[in-house]
């Protein structure tokens, strides 16, 4: 961590400073933890009355506000403060290790320089693996996989054989990639495993979280497309097609063979059902099941997902139903009063 | 891969052939993806419509159909096609090995023949092992622990000890299998950890996704029962009894003491609560939240979850509340006004 | 497992006995499959018609009872059951290795007395742990990592750098602690990741169950209480702080920056969003979608979560919507009718 002055950082960002350039910005926190030395940052309008109230030295903010620490405004305070935070403390350093000699590397594997490959680590036969890799202690790369240049293998993630993994993939600690699908012929009532001869493809930049768990195809592949990012504990089924720039947040759960388009975001624990098309930008709210195609940009919400313009509403409904019922019954009897008097 | 006849293939599924036996096939592909060459299949009458334009030179089907392609008719198409992946690809090759002297094998362990151990393996004291069985780099097995013929562990799978496992059990990567289950006796506010003193058994033909854990018990044995397979990522609670022939697709969570009959088959996400009963061939919708026992033959769906045959139509019904809300109160100003006029 | 007789096993736990103080009781077992020489427990009245039938020669209950077996009643029956089999089975034994040559213990690591290091582990750089602490093969501590006194980690069992973890502190085979958060800047369409520069805090007595993925804050530290009991597959993201003594049972997911109190009970497959605040001692039922802050003390139910007061019928009721249409729109005809004849 390197202490700059707020005019460094606003420099770094692009941003314009109201307030004292000079102050020295030591570490980043939220804006109730600051002290004096940090620098915080708004982006979300709802903890604006935090402002005041914050010892931050200074603020990431999008537009002036009323506060005593200094501005840093920035067009895109979020994107600023990630900038920040990389330049004061950069991603993690992982040691150069070189090639370990309690490693098992395969003699048929080509490996590209500057990788490092610790302690405990597998690479079967026939793997390629480009240049600048880390593959920490207990991971295992399965044969015939390729894997490109700058990717980080964290401590027993496991890689089948046959996986084709781009530039800058990140595969987080435990985490299964190319096991089999789950595919099974149930004929007279036994349940007969089919071979799952697909593969799976991690495009570029690409990560994927602790313990998830991405199923190889059964005849075509499985694809994580370039720059989307999958949270923990994801199951993706084989043969979907996961599009680029997706975000699909914890517990997320793909079934087989569906479809999504470009920049879409799943929240934690949303399941969808198999052989689905979930268009571009689509939005799925936390927990829903989803059941049908989603179109280009819909928000979809609740399990069975509906429309979330009208499932917001619908779902919170849920809770007067007891309430529903006795209005009906009233009804009910006022009408049978009324039709009795006739 | 070998390339086969269609007559070959039909030989070996005991199809017929509506069209050329010779044509040369040499690949299996979906109806979309199929071309010159390989042969796909039809096993879900939503999908007939792809038949005509598809590029595959011969397509398994149940009945005649109307195609370009060569048909190979099956009883059982998607069995038939099961049956012609094994025979064109096979299953996964495990590279032999033998015991690998970066292995840790315990000296009162007993090791069948021709098993294979990788790098990296702790097979722990008094294990007893069948023949065939293949251990992959990280795998664990703890003290006690018994194995039958030909399974499969993958890459950092852990079994814990005390385990029975039957013959061709295949545990994929990073599965857990034998953990203390989540028992705790809650005095004073303080949580006492209960030793779970069960044991986990898995029956012949099981299988165990990937990152699935299966709690031990904590007086009674978790059981899997034969033929069983679970998908990715679920958890099975201490004491839980699955079983011979079910389904667990990925993210079903099982809590403790609950017993399943056969042929049960829960969808994904599925959450079933402590110790119920559910009946032969249940079949539960994904995302369902299982509450009561069900019968044998019911099909569930929903959280909670209600009998299929009502339950399909009241969820769907949710998103209509909105407007059930509105007419309600229609309804309640008219007969105001209505009994105001009288 | 020891023998112990009856009069032995109430003075252990302080209890009374009705019936034969000499009974010899050799193990423990649930009503269901207890048989002569096991003593077994009541502690949900629900089950209480299983007492009479049970082969058990004595049940520990919390009064008095109608039953063939000798009674040892104890004012908290599953406590007195838990100090009962720990007295008998004791926790599992972890076999004495010492620190085994195929670890890989940085030079720079102090690691206290009475440590046991198996095969393929490694232990970081400035690594520091108390005594009395057993790492299982394939575990792997990250760099600058401090750990406390008698821990255990399972099998594969993962610890990034900079954790913090207390005394008795347990981590399951395959769980995750301190991986990054997900955490990304979105801007201009690409997601750039932030490096997360917070710890995770593993209080005193936590235990984290199989497969767990414990994120590290972005900014701020993930902390878990002292004495809470995290289940398998558990996600708690980012930033979130889990209070002292808090059971999360299987498959809950906890969003970043969520704040939670003292003894709370989260139920499987619970859901909670971001930057939400959880009072002390609140329940939450199964499968609930929790959007909004619970009160101290307050029970919900249902995604999204409502009061339990009323949500439990509310939810129930969700299956009659097909019924409570018909009843309006018959409602609306009879009501139309009315009018006309006016």
């Amino acid at each position: 961590m390197q202490s700059k002055t707020l005019q460094q950082l606003a420099d770094h960002v692009g941003g314009k400073i109201i307030g004292d350039p000079d102050i020295a910005i030591n570490s980043v926190a939220g804006l109730d933890n600051a002290k004096a030395g940090d620098i915080s940052f708004l982006t979300n309008a709802k903890y604006e009355p935090k402002l005041k109230g914050t010892q931050a030295s200074a603020v990431i903010v999008a537009e002036e506000a009323k506060t005593d620490a200094a501005l840093l405004v920035a067009e895109d305070p979020y994107y600023a403060l990630q900038q920040i935070v990389v330049l004061m403390y950069g991603h993690r350093k992982n040691k150069p290790v070189g090639i370990s000699d309690k490693a098992a590397v395969a003699e048929t594997a080509i490996v590209g320089e500057n990788c490092n490959i610790c302690d405990f680590v597998t690479i079967s036969d026939n793997v390629q693996i480009g240049v600048n890799c880390y593959f920490y202690p207990g991971v295992f790369i399965g044969p015939d996989t390729k894997i490109g240049n700058d990717c980080i293998f964290y401590p027993n993630a496991v890689v089948f054989n046959d996986v084709v993994i781009g530039d800058r993939v990140i595969v987080q600690s435990n985490a299964s990639v190319g096991q089999d699908g789950y595919g099974f012929a149930t004929h007279k009532g036994f349940h007969h495993k089919i071979p799952q001869i697909g593969k799976v493809i991690l495009e570029d930049d690409v990560e994927i979280g602790s313990s998830c768990a991405i199923e190889r195809g059964t005849l075509e592949d499985t694809t994580i497309g370039k720059g989307s990012k999958i949270g923990d504990l994801v199951a993706i089924g084989h043969g979907a097609r996961i599009g680029p720039y997706c975000l699909l947040v914890p517990q997320v759960g793909i079934s087989g063979s569906t479809t999504m388009g470009h920049h879409c975001v799943l929240g934690g624990q949303v399941g969808v059902t198999g052989h689905l098309q979930i268009g571009n930008m689509a939005r799925v709210a936390a927990q829903s099941g989803v059941m049908t195609n989603i179109a280009d940009g819909q928000s979809v919400l609740g399990s069975p997902a509906v429309d979330a313009s009208k499932g917001r509403r619908a779902y919170t409904l849920i809770e007067h139903l007891p309430e529903f019922k006795k209005r009906i019954k009233a009804l009910e009897r006022k009408l049978d009063k009324l039709e009795s008097q006739k």
